[in-house]
């Protein structure tokens, strides 16, 4: 049993995992650059005319890995031609259609830390202090919508039989994990059934004499609800979508009436869900009335504040979520307004027995009694991503975040101001959070438009927008190629109370700290050279008027 | 509609997002550490000698959001003290409990690459080149199991409308992505019924007939699959667990037994899961047999190689998963032995149209037609992790991982044979892939349990086995808290045959290319001293004798 040498070949392996880079190879030049100047590096790597998606393709297309190991600094040459070039900036303080922004710089060197310590959360065995700063970030947050006692943190952060909430890879995630425990509470054990988490959905609807359940959400509500219905077994079909008003809010009364038919056919409502933050105009439910609603049907609350529960940090403007403290569960992405990196999202419970509906335990982890968060949580492994989070909560504080949520808020105040002064441009959404839609319509065919509103002509508004459609389409489109700027879109129906149509607008999030009042007038005035560049839809919809 | 001058507040504000981190400042300094010298950084950083989790817990226990930002140096002592200091050296090559292993170097600086791109890898539109990155990783490692053809990859691996795997956080959600598919696929549309997906689990099983729906799997099946039954709304108790031979492999004529069974009972096996790798002993099902079975039953056959199928990597010993290239989906995740850091999970679907079952799409992204990946996953936005195994399988090769894999199952057999021949130590199980367990039994008291397993003298057994679990568990701590070395430890049968009974066993992961023979027989030292220090364990053994 004497240790056999190891081979050349051995031995050079051996090295990617002792010798670190060398400080002037390929790939700690390229960190360097990124460390010292993350803007300019992403400015000139990521090349500003864009390529079509099958050419790009065309770099990806080897199936096989690679038998030869390649050499780190050839690698990283490779990848900044193929990869980064062809990447999207998504931290441009012109690129202005994402939930992306662009972030603080102390997370760089955070995030290797957190790669090098290499922790996973499942578990206080390779986690160790990771697990009582999650808990921590957790009892933060709860504190940030619930503000319970010192005395209720002080008994529940760190309690081994209790959680406030979890931590996820995001805001889709949250949502299963707060309805799947909404549904194992529900049917929960009672007498000789075990639960539905033991014997599942069939003979649990059947023991509590349920036909179906039901989940009541805005129309507006992310699409991760529908997945988490098809998920948890209860069918998309059953997350029942409740028309808004003109403003994008739910209608509660209308919202009301359902839960009523739904319970007259014996189908248990098992949540109602309110949107804070609606992903395509950043609308917030009225979510004290759902909350009252909830209490009248006996359900679960759950609020999906993936994007909007960062302007919880606003003392000036958390007055907008109203009602939040009341909800059983909320969603909060961190990775959104709160400037941490992709990977982030939490599920906040009001009360911390709530997540014990999902508990489970294994042998070799999760032991009874242990702190483990893993236990909750719908992810097994997962890394320390938390930190990042604590660190932003800490090095901005909710001083910094004031200014941060207010700045952004002003933000799209200001531009929907801009919009509605140009001549040619339409706002479609009134910003309420820091989203707001709008389009590229003409002086003339806003007055003929207007008129046709007035005359109740639906044909000719049919018509206007099936052209307007196309116009928006094809700006938006040119617009992402000379990458320049950037805003997203999305279809809406700018004609409420008239005609039920569904058009294409700009959508615009104003998140990044650093776009500027003149990068805003320069998008418009982009938008409005490319409307009158060559396109058919223009000289149509100006023979309309 | 002037530009209000900014305050100084919100320009010392913006200067986290502008201005980079002084190469003098702490943060920049310590992550110059860990770029020079990870392995000395965590040596030096983390503390050896372990603080137990209450003393740990007294520096997160305020729960208020603070209000004054944080410089970034003052939050970076602050986290060397607090956090890191009290993490886990999950790299240590001393440190064999655990799945996870010291990393290559050129990881890091791709890690902070990665978070400075920021990329969503839910959409194409904040994605771009890395949708076809992560589609090229699932292809590579569909072809590591499947070996398509040329013509094959050309024509799904970049499809719009088709998936060859899905990427994601771990190997809990691969799994239940696997068994979510497995589901809505067995109940689809079907004539009047619009599918488990739309309508929910109460109407499909109604639909097709069945009373239930159940899955099988080896006993030592990981706990995320009774987490997927309970998600799902099949409910933990359908998940069928098989007993295994005393290998740790599924017995599958029990389970075709079981299947029977079920099959009269009108319960539909939904799927049949193969375990390659378990998490306790590293064993690997018949998974030739299993497809079989699962060809007579009709039923989906997934396999869980969340840690074994980092072994396809070795031509020398891929032989060991025979039968997984029938599977119809496969778990493995990148983070384990692939040496990729925590949060690398990957499913990968023979069938490239398999992934539909769970497709969904939306307004604002996952338009119809698109490449989005988000349309095919659990998660939503979630980062490009992708990255990082594309880089590994580059830059290691298969020639690379070839030796990875082999130094890794034969460093198992090595330390088994340490093992064998040191006469105070029980080998309880054999390594199959690098993972073993054992314990320590002196050697007398291995003579008198040898003597009771021939004499069948179960009471006397069971006497034993109590107290060498507290023996057992006695080393293992003492072994962590002094903090040199590392062994995790479960629970398993070592009297299989005789008496159905569940004993501690320390359990070692030999993945860890650095760990070498040297430090194998320092464990085995190590836990000798200890387990002859003073406890009441060992005398008591002895007496029994």
């Amino acid at each position: 049993m004497t240790q056999r040498r190891a081979t050349a070949s051995e031995e050079a392996l051996l090295r990617i995992f002792t010798v670190p880079e060398a400080p002037d190879s390929t790939l700690s030049v390229i960190e360097q650059n990124i460390s010292q100047n993350l803007m300019g590096f992403l400015q000139e790597s990521v090349v500003a005319v864009e390529k079509p998606l099958s050419e790009i393709e065309l770099d990806f297309q080897q199936h096989q890995i690679p038998s030869a190991p390649q050499f780190v600094s050839d690698y990283a040459d490779d990848m900044m031609k193929t990869l980064v070039a062809h990447s999207v900036h998504t931290s441009a303080p012109s690129f202005i259609g994402h939930m992306t922004s662009a972030l603080p710089y102390f997370v760089l060197p955070l995030s290797k830390m957190m790669v090098g310590l290499n922790q996973n959360l499942v578990k206080i065995e390779t986690s160790k202090a990771f697990t009582p700063l999650e808990r921590q970030v957790l009892g933060m947050m709860h504190h940030l919508i619930y503000s319970e006692s010192d005395e209720f943190y002080q008994s529940w952060m760190h309690s081994a039989n209790y959680s406030l909430g979890a931590f996820c890879s995001g805001g889709t995630v949250a949502n299963i994990t707060a309805l799947w425990t909404a549904r194992n509470q529900l049917l929960k054990a009672d007498g000789d059934f075990k639960g539905v988490s033991a014997q599942g959905l069939v003979k649990g609807l059947r023991h509590y004499g349920y036909d179906d359940l039901a989940i009541l959400v805005s129309e507006r509500g992310h699409y991760s609800l529908a997945k988490t219905a098809d998920l948890l077994g209860i069918g998309r079909e059953n997350i029942i979508q409740i028309p808004t008003s003109s403003d994008n809010k739910v209608d509660v009364n209308q919202m009301r009436a359902v839960a009523a038919k739904l319970n007259d056919d014996n189908i248990k409502v098992m949540a109602i869900v309110g949107v804070a933050g609606t992903t395509e105009t950043g609308n917030i439910d009225p979510l004290d009335e759902l909350a009252t609603l909830a209490s009248e049907l006996d359900c679960h609350f759950h609020v999906d504040a993936a994007w909007g529960g960062a302007s919880l940090l606003s003392n000036k403007y958390r007055h907008l979520l109203k009602g939040i403290e009341r909800a059983d569960s909320v969603t909060i992405d961190a990775h959104k307004q709160m400037y941490v990196p992709m990977g982030a999202g939490m599920v906040i419970f009001k009360d911390p027995a709530f997540a014990n509906a999902i508990k489970h335990h294994a042998e070799y982890i999760l032991r009874k009694g242990s702190k483990d968060l893993g236990s909750q949580t719908l992810e097994g492994s997962r890394p320390g991503m938390a930190m990042l989070v604590h660190a932003c909560l800490q090095v901005i504080g909710r001083d910094g975040y004031e200014i941060l949520i207010n700045n952004s808020l002003e933000k799209a105040r200001y531009f929907s101001e801009l919009i509605k002064q140009h001549q040619d441009f339409e706002l479609v959404s009134e910003p309420e959070l820091c989203l707001l839609t709008y389009r590229y319509v003409p002086k003339s065919v806003q007055m003929a438009m207007a008129q046709a509103r007035e005359n109740k002509d639906v044909q000719s508004l049919i018509e206007f927008n099936r052209l307007l459609d196309g116009l928006t389409k094809f700006v938006q489109k040119r617009q992402r190629e000379q990458g320049t700027s950037f805003v997203s879109r999305t279809r809406i129906n700018p004609e409420a109370g008239i005609v039920d149509i569904k058009s294409v607008v700009f959508r615009v999030v104003l998140a990044n700290p650093l776009t500027t009042h003149d990068i805003l007038a320069q998008v418009l005035s982009e938008q409005s050279e490319i409307a009158n560049q060559d396109n058919k839809f223009l000289p149509q919809l100006l023979q309309l008027c």
